[in-house]
C-alpha cells in the first residue's frame, strides 16, 4: 500500500482534531483511502503539550511544511486571510495539493487561489470550511451533480442559531450572548457570527459551487440578530413561524441572491427544527427537489471529519496519480457564468413587519392602503392589544411575496404617517415550498 | 471536451426520468463533469412514447446496450434480480462501467457482482439504489470517510412513512393503505414495502458501505408496519415518542446489527419530524457525531438525479483514463472485515410495551416484578383508564434498553400470567442520543 504523505500547519481546535482523528482512525481511513495516510510534519505558532505527536517532527514555521519535499498534501488550519493566503499560493507554487477549512480565505480570495491551483493542476479543498462536519459541499458538487441549483438556504453559523434557539423562551439578545460566550459558543468579539460575515463566507462559498459562478463575497448583503426581541419572535411564533438567521442564495434568471438574515421560516419545515448550534442546508435542485444536510457545524473533531475526507479523496488521486479532479467548485472553470450578484432591492421576499401605531381609528387603513400601492398583497395582519403601551399598539403583518425595492417605499411612507411611531421592524420570510 | 457515451436499460419511471434529466441539463452536467455525456443507446421491452428519444437508437432487447462497443456506461433500471444480474454480469464482462438504482440486486447479489467488478477494473455504484435522490452513499462512503460509523439510522421507505403519518390522526392501517394504493404511493402488492422488506435491501447497502463489512441481505431483520393500531401510536404520541419504520444498522464489537422494525423515536429528534412520503438518514460517526441526511426517496427525477450523479462520477475517470476509484463497499476489499451480523436475541433496544391487563389489583407488582427479574429497568408506566373495556384495561410500559433475549423471557412470563389476556404488543424503541 502506497503513503501519502500530509503537513498540517495550524494546531489550533481543528488542527488537534485533524491529527488525533488520523492517528486513532489510520486503518479505517487507510482501508478507505487504499493508500497511507501519514502525518510526516506538524507546524503551528505554538506547540500543544497535549498532543501526542511522537516522531511527527514539529516546527514553529508554517513554511516549514510547504517547503518539504515529502509532504504531498499541505493542511491549512492557521484561519485568516493574509498570512493563510500566502501559505496557500506557496503550497500551490511548490505542486502541493491544498486542504482547507479556511472559509474566509475561500470566500474572499478563492477565485485567485483555484486560477493558480488549475495552472499548478493540484487540488484545492474545503469540505471543512463550509458547515463543519456536513459534507454538504460534497453534496453540492457531486452528489446533486445532475441538477441545476435553484436554491441553497443554510442555518451556517452555530453560534446565531443557538441565541436564536434561547431567545424563544422571552430572553433578550444581550443576556443570551453573554451565555453563549461564558459557554464558549461566542467570541469575545461576536461581529464575525452574530453580524452574519461567518455566514456569508460560507453561504458565498456555497452559491458560487451550487450555481457554477465566480465567488463574490463583497456582493453579499448581509444583516445580524442583534437587532431582534423577544417580541418579534414571540409574534413569529404565533403566525407559525420561527425566526432563524439564515443564508440565502437564489439562482434567477437574471442573477444570483446572495444574501445572510433573520428570516421567518413556517415552523412545519424541517430547517425550523433545527436548533441550538446544529447546523442544516437545505438544497433545492430543479430534478431532485428539496435536500437537506443537517449536523454539527463546528468542534475540534467534527471539523477534522470534513478536513480528512478532503484529504482522502485528494489521496486517492496522488495514490493513483491520475488527473482526475472534481472542479474547484463544482464546474469547469470555463464553464463557470458570469452571474452577477443582484442588489438587495431586486430580491424577491415575503416580510414581517412590526408597525408601532398609536390607537387612533384608520391606521389600519391608511398602512394597507399604502401596502396596496406599492402592489403588497397582506397574508396576515394581527393588532396585539395585550401589548399597547403609551398609547401606542403594535401591528404585526405579514405579506406575501414582493420586491424589497417597492418594500423599502412602502415603508418610507409608513413611517412618514403621523399615525406610526418611529421605525418599521422588518424581517423577511421564506416558504421555502 | 471529450464523450463519455452512456447506454439506459429500462424505460420505466426512473429511465425516462434519467433520460429526460441528461437531455434537459446537458450543458450544466458537461460544465461539472468536464466531458459530454451523451446518451448512445436506449433498451426497453416497451418503447416509450412520450420520450422525445429523437436519434438515440432504440431496441426492445437490453443486452443490446451491453454489448454496443460504444457505450461505455450501463445504465441498469430494468430493475428485479435475475435479469438485471444476468445484464450487469453481462456489462461487467465486456469491460463496461454500471450504475444501478437496483437495491434489490446489489442487497442481494452484491458480493458476487462487486467481486466480478473488481476483476475487471470496472466502477458498480449505486447511489440511486438507496434513498432515492438524497446522496448518502457519497455521503457515507466519501464525506465520512473519516470516522468509524457506530449507527446508520434511516426513515428508507417512504411508503411506509406516509402510512404511519396519516396514522397518527387515528386511522387504521388498512385504510390507509388503500388510500395510498389509490394515490400511487404503495403496490398493489404491498408486501415489500410494508413489511420492510425494501427497507433491509436499502440498511443492508448502508451498513455494508458504512461499517467496511461483506453485504448480508439474507441476515437482516425485518418486522412490517402491519400489526401497527392507531391505539399505540397514540400512546407513544403521549409518552413524548413518534412511531417511525426504521432500518437501523449498529456496529459493535461483537459484529453488527441489521434491523428494520418501527420504533419509538423521541419526538424532539429531528428524525421524528420527517413526514409524508420522505426520506430520512441519521449517520452517528465517531468524530463527526450525528449528521442526517433528507429528502424525496423516490419519483422518475429524483432518482435520476442520484443515478446521473453516479453517472458523472464514473464518466470523469473515463474521461481521464484513470483508475482513481472509491472501493464498492467504502473499504477496499481487502480492507473489508467478516463482522457477524448478530442474531436479533443479541440486540440492545428500549422497549414499548403494551399489556392488556385484567383490573385486578395486584397485576402491576406482578408485571414490575417479572420485568425486575430480568434486568429490565423501567422508564415510564402509564395505565389507560379511559381505554377500560371488557374487564380489561391496557398498561403501558417503556423500558430501558435491555438485550432483546432478555426482554423474550419477560414476555413469555408476562403472557402466562393470569391477569394478562392475549399477548404483549412490543414495539422497539431508540433514543438516539
Amino acid at each position: 500500500m502506497k503513503d501519502v504523505n500530509v503537513g498540517i500547519c495550524g494546531l489550533g481546535t481543528v488542527g488537534g482534531g485533524t491529527f488525533n482523528v488520523l492517528k486513532r482512525n489510520a486503518a479505517i481511513i487507510a482501508g478507505r483511502a487504499g493508500c497511507n495516510i501519514r502525518v510526516v510534519r506538524v507546524a503551528s505558532r505554538r506547540s500543544r503539550d497535549d498532543l501526542a505527536l511522537g516522531d511527527v517532527p514539529f516546527s514553529t514555521d508554517i513554511f516549514d511544511v510547504v517547503n518539504d519535499p515529502a509532504v504531498d498534501i499541505v493542511v491549512e488550519l492557521i484561519g485568516g486571510y493574509d498570512a493563510a493566503k500566502e501559505l496557500v499560493l506557496a503550497a500551490i507554487a511548490n505542486g502541493k495539493h491544498v486542504v482547507t477549512a479556511n472559509k474566509a480565505l475561500i470566500a474572499v480570495h478563492g477565485n485567485e487561489i483555484f486560477e493558480a491551483a488549475e495552472k499548478a493542476g493540484v487540488v484545492v479543498a474545503y469540505e471543512a470550511g463550509v458547515a463543519g462536519g456536513i459534507p454538504v459541499i460534497k453534496a453540492v458538487r457531486e452528489g446533486l451533480a445532475a441538477n441545476r441549483i435553484d436554491t441553497i438556504a443554510g442555518i451556517i453559523n452555530g453560534t446565531g442559531n443557538y441565541i436564536l434557539t434561547e431567545m424563544r423562551a422571552g430572553r433578550p439578545f444581550e443576556e443570551v450572548l453573554k451565555e453563549a460566550q461564558a459557554l464558549g459558543y461566542a467570541e469575545a468579539d461576536p461581529t464575525f457570527d452574530v453580524e452574519g460575515i461567518d455566514a456569508a463566507h460560507k453561504l458565498t462559498i456555497l452559491a458560487a459551487s451550487g450555481f457554477g459562478a465566480p465567488l463574490q463575497f463583497d456582493k453579499a448583503f448581509t444583516e445580524g440578530i442583534s437587532a431582534l426581541t423577544p417580541n418579534d419572535i414571540a409574534h413569529a411564533e404565533l403566525l407559525g413561524y420561527r425566526v432563524k438567521h439564515l443564508g440565502i442564495a437564489r439562482r434567477r434568471e437574471d442573477g444570483i441572491e446572495l444574501r445572510v438574515h433573520p428570516t421567518l421560516v413556517p415552523k412545519s419545515h424541517l430547517i425550523a427544527q433545527v436548533d441550538g448550534v446544529l447546523n442544516a442546508v437545505l438544497v433545492d435542485g430543479d430534478a431532485v427537489g428539496q435536500t437537506m444536510y443537517y449536523g454539527p457545524g463546528a468542534g475540534d473533531e467534527a471539523t477534522a471529519s470534513a478536513v480528512i475526507a478532503d484529504v482522502v479523496d485528494v489521496a486517492r488521486a496522488v495514490a493513483s496519480n491520475s488527473q482526475q479532479r472534481v472542479p474547484y467548485l463544482g464546474f469547469s472553470p470555463d464553464a463557470l457564468e458570469d452571474l452577477p450578484v443582484l442588489p438587495m432591492e431586486d430580491v424577491q421576499s415575503a416580510y414581517y413587519l412590526r408597525i408601532q401605531a398609536f390607537d387612533h381609528p384608520g391606521v389600519l387603513a391608511k398602512v394597507a392602503s399604502i401596502l396596496s400601492e406599492h402592489g403588497i398583497n397582506i397574508e396576515s395582519i394581527m393588532q396585539k392589544e395585550s401589548e399597547f403601551k403609551d398609547g401606542r399598539i403594535p401591528v404585526i403583518i405579514l405579506t406575501h411575496t414582493v420586491q424589497e425595492r417597492q418594500m423599502n417605499l412602502a415603508i418610507e411612507e409608513m413611517e412618514a404617517l403621523a399615525d406610526v411611531d418611529g421605525k418599521v421592524v422588518r424581517i423577511r420570510a421564506e416558504n421555502f415550498n
